[in-house]
């Protein structure tokens, strides 16, 4: 392990209920030049059509984050022996115009996006997925999408505006921000407006693996599947926390029931070893509706899974 | 779709955590004349022997309900589009006595019953299934019973009572509201007073099926089971949300561990499809014992599941 | 009484926890003609800068107000014997863009005062009292406002923009909608950017009265002062719920100590009596994060006390 | 202090959060027998008309009664250097049937009376003060009544029914069981259904003094007038919990505004000593409601603020 | 039944919200002497690393284990037929003293235990179980150690401390309380300092069977197993609730996602019988931190399971 | 204004829900170098005798701090005008032994000390008010104590043990690390073991000032006889959060009812300027016990309160 690489405050300097609330107890940089990988929240929820409170998502995350520790059990990785990982703050969004914060956010993601970096956004509602993808593929061009959520969020409108947490994939596909054929959706579910509300991305060439198809079964092979359509691609991973059943995470704005266990979320995550992942996010937690924090506590987890295969991580011998 | 069929209220016309609380946002009715399927609440929870709070169940049930919306997207199940589908609002249950209350619901569901309506009906807790299942039979004659629940509920007597929500399937066999050799229990497990707790009812020719038996399975062979057991006879469905397990369904007033999953309890509820359902209801819901609101949306979510396979439900092409 | 005056469902009638969750369990009207006063909600919070969740202000508002009886024993007041007091459901705010927002209320306030009904308003966060007042002017020219809140609200900006929680009544003072010299603010308290925050206001003509000169004292002898400032002129009461102490009211986005008990806030409503109200408004309560749900029911009982010294409403003998 | 006197189990002998959960970690009897004041719960909440809950009062309040040491700072009581004072346990109401449970509770406290102890009843919703008051006068005769509610309890029927949590004093009063003009209402506030809601009682020569007449003001005075009242006439003392504020007692089913503080309860409770109390009782406690417990800390301390001026009890020299 | 068994008592005699809240509502013990399996609470949470509350886990699953009925319906168990079963209170620990708590806890399970009293003890966290194995080895020797826990708990140190709740494993086999080769660690998993953390124990010999491995599993073939594994060596099961997944547990510490669900629980217990258990213990349920209570639920029904498999129990004949 | 003093994050920069969870989003500091009056947490709960939790106090009220705006507007106070204030972090406590951490807590803060800086310590619970007092007279020689507390803290032991959070006030005046003559203790109240319990620290010439004297009164007069008392004695504060009512702070671990009401802190607070301050601490905030978030709110206002009471604060022209 390089000296140099910044490393999380362990439980044996400070007591884990204490010291700074930042991502994993990562140290805080104020700009991402040299982060391999850059945890960054983005506070924002006036996209939410329902319950409120994703805005609190971040805070949270961090504060339950502090349990993790350094190495993956399950898998061997050791993220912060091989990468510079740090906590780039939040976005300073505008809570009071969805529009503008959409722009800040875009913004600030390219900015980051500008030194090399590869983001991992802690939401925050499902809006700040198109801004993301926006500056991501002006990085990166196109990206295959994996897109893991309980709902499609192809709406063309929302209450008449194009602009909402039900909407961004079908504007990142309008604008070709992704590349359909490499790009998948997974977990849908629930209730609709009419069968066109998961049949669109299927028009547009994307593949959609509702939950029925998961029920009772290992994700592994979902995950096989999803390596093989995406391939060598630049891909981003966006993961809406209501993916899960509320059982699991009861904490969000909209959970649909007969979703993801935990376990099969682990399986999911762990098989995306090895993809060209240029960024992530995980989205819609709302921390006020979970009165235990465990969602916050479970997204925790899965951010850092995330950040776990990642390119360039480092694994024990297996 | 015919146009005079009464809609939800969408999301677009006013916000989901707004507008009339009622049952997935369907206009009122006060007559059950020319209802299809009627949703009614009975308010009902002095029938309990341990946490109360079921007489919240209709109400937050409706409140949580306001997330559906009207297509299935599991199934293809399109229910406003063929029938015509209303909230009947609450019986006005005598809070302080048990036994007359067990009369007005009766009466009430009688009333609903005589106009050609389906009640599907909202608790409440399990007591009331005795005077749902009197008004069915005095209707339509002993139907086959499809039971879920924890519990057998079919204890002779509780603190000396013939009336508790523990009794009511004993009862109903006893009264020949049923018929055996077509009904079924399912998910029964816990702990008992002996091993007669269970048994009982089989004795009588009853079909138990106890949770150890669905565990790590499908239920939709089960479901298969069910179907070929009731046959075309006209069926009553009983769900007891304390047959899921309390991980699902944390608010309810006796829960015990080892129980359905959603995923599971969504494929039990779709594989009645066919069934000459006559009405059915969802009972024990006890809102303040889960703080995320979250059971009330499972059972909002089940009510809409029962409410697809009713005989006469349009579905889309598949 | 006159026979036809709509009255509250009685709980005798039907359990105070079912039934129809309208304010007061009174009817609800889809137009405001012929209705004296209408309760209306406006379930927005996208003008909150710190905790959401005031959207579920209105329905938790109702819910609550069910244990109301239609009788005040503190003030003899009988509304229901002499006024048309109705539910006016809630305005379909667009959840996505708060100025689309705030056109859409000032029309449908506008459309509700055309009708003659003075509308008590159940919010929502406090943005919701500019469009309100511009309908309100609209109506009746600049009104005398008596606004009773922890924070004066008259930023010029919050994070650049002019429309939030934190600036309405400065819009309002700019836009010539209040009569200053005829105006109050009651309960101002707190932290601020400098002693400017409610030095404004002043500057204007408004009297300000900080929750520091209230604290040990009954209220009467300040409803005396707002009557007498106020005189005949038309008024309009905006009734913050962090005007009260978070011991009294928890479930509010930006609690601040020292505030209000409700025997304070029962006196200075009800020492209102006599006013020329042509309207009013309680804004601010966010019931999640009040889990026992007293702060809805808090409100429900303002909301009824102010709804006591409207204009018209009979007092039993004294 | 008598050796033999029973005492509370102390915090240096086991901590305070373990232990049996007794009230006041003191000793259980089976018999009233050779006890001077014995607590006794009464688990029954079939009586309420909204939130239930109430059943589990006696629980809470005993776990929550953990913290209280046996000298009274305030006061300088010291209960337990020369009373034998017991928890007799839970009353074994039938929880089905409110008329029955009524039967069961006054035949319990009639053989606790029996026994000459004096009992402190642990409710439990308002109802059981009826078959605690036949007890209390069919040995004592008819009682000063010292009744402290937000509501005067004295409805004629409740949805039809004699008996229930609305209708104890009324009943009482009709049965002889108190002397009116000995008696008094403290509290009362908030909603009715007319003006005869708290005149009824006044007609009969009750005093009633409602919750205004209280505001921003000491309790001590209406301590005298009520010890002046009552004279050395047996007397008995019913505390519903919900004459404190909501702010004081979240967790009970029908809340009112602008109740008592603690302050105020204990200033109110300590002004009783001298009176002959044959008894006492504390109800409507609905822990539920009330996610910190301290509606049950509130309980449990003025239970023992209740114990410290029974008669007979030692006070250090003052 | 012989008919000096001592009994729960039943909830026809006593409503299972009342009455003594002892472990499944049995009679309380002083002394251990004739005590065949005797329930212990031992409320020590200093040893914990993150939240705390543990301390409250005895009174939290005595106070939700009044729902038990005495037959286990699932597996015909009927313990209270076969065997003396008390519960024996509480261990007076001391709360500021970790060191001395373990000694006091040490010599409390030795007192039982010289009775031939099998204990089963309720934490507490996970601190306790190295005083009860020094105990339980005094009495039997080193024992073949079944531990299901998320985490090893052999730690070398935490924060320079020997005794915290992370190391008591690892004392125990340095102590040569437990005989590695037939001991097995199952459902390890989350993460770790570095892949020494799960290492350690096998390195001694001990069987670990991480959480992966049980994943979308019946843990029937893990519980062959293990019997095969401990073979009728004396056994001690140690059974951390953070072995489960947050879904099913959220009231514990350091809660760890991809857990057992509680079938798999159930299954691992029931596949216990037949070994020769000198006692057991279940930890680490934080009860504040889980709202519904159902935590303390499931740990109550487990620990049941657990007195199910304890040698000597009868079995209905199957 | 010094342009180089921090100044706390303006919520026009960064949303209130976002950015760095620090004291008032003050920098941080980590070393107190140059700082005037620096905020440091003591995230210490084993100390605690009854509900744990304080551990968690630092990071609740830290978060709960970020509604704070830098301008008192009911005193005029400016702090970050000429002080230089900074959040110093957390001290590494033991939190396996309690002994350990109090010494570790004394070696930090007098490293505090050292360099000019007066802290501001945010416990924890109420041991850690022993090592600051050793720190601080260390510094200062014996200080003037001014102790705001339901409890008078002067324990001999508690279960045998000289440290514990009921016994520092009489460490300190055994050790003479106080001043009694000029030394206060405020707001005591509630049951004890005798009369002595409140009487030690009066007869060690501490002045004790019970609820009862406060009750129904301003706390000005109380704080112009503490300034009094104190003169220009080197002087520190210790505000136990269980000082106010539960009303008020229900999140704490030995809640008391009686208390003081916010106003009245802030009014005993406010009263305190002028006082040559050296350090203060706000301890037994124990956030999971408040499920609003609340009580952390109220002790970030008082904290706040107490740092603009410190010597050397700006004030606006008066």
């Amino acid at each position: 392990m390089s000296p140099e690489l910044p490393q999380p405050l362990g439980g044996n300097e400070m007591p884990r209920f204490a010291g700074p609330a930042t991502m994993m107890r990562l140290p805080t940089r104020e700009s991402a030049e040299g982060v391999d990988v850059g945890f960054v929240g983005v506070p924002l929820d006036i996209g939410t059509s329902n319950r409120p409170g994703a805005r609190f998502g971040p805070r949270a995350i961090r504060a339950e984050s502090c349990l993790l520790r350094p190495y993956n059990m399950g898998t061997g990785a050791a993220p912060f022996e091989s990468l510079t990982v740090a906590d780039l703050g939040d976005v300073a969004v505008n809570t009071f115009d969805l529009k503008a914060s959409v722009s800040i956010i875009e913004q600030e993601l390219a900015a980051i996006l500008d030194t090399g970096c590869r983001p991992i956004t802690i939401g925050g509602d499902h809006t700040i997925v198109l801004p993301i993808l926006r500056a991501i593929a002006g990085r990166h061009g196109p990206v295959a999408l994996i897109h893991v959520d309980a709902h499609a969020d192809v709406n063309d409108q929302m209450f008449g505006e194009a602009l909402a947490h039900g909407t961004p994939i079908r504007r990142a596909i309008e604008e070709g921000l992704i590349v359909p054929e490499r790009s998948l959706q997974i977990g849908l579910r629930g209730t609709g407006y009419s069968s066109d509300d998961f049949g669109w991305a299927a028009t547009q060439g994307v593949q959609v693996i509702q939950a029925e198809q998961l029920w009772h079964r290992s994700l592994t092979p979902i995950a096989d599947q999803i390596r093989e359509r995406v391939g060598d691609h630049p891909a981003y991973l966006t993961f809406d926390i209501d993916s899960l059943d509320p059982a699991h995470a009861p904490g969000t704005g909209t959970p649909e029931i007969g979703g993801l266990t935990t376990v099969q979320a682990l399986e999911l995550i762990r098989g995306l070893r090895g993809l060209a992942l240029v960024g992530a996010d995980l989205v819609e937690v709302a921390p006020i509706y979970d009165s235990s924090g465990n969602t916050a506590l479970v997204a925790a987890n899965l951010l850092f899974e995330i950040l776990c295969v990642m390119p360039g991580v480092a694994y024990s011998a297996e």
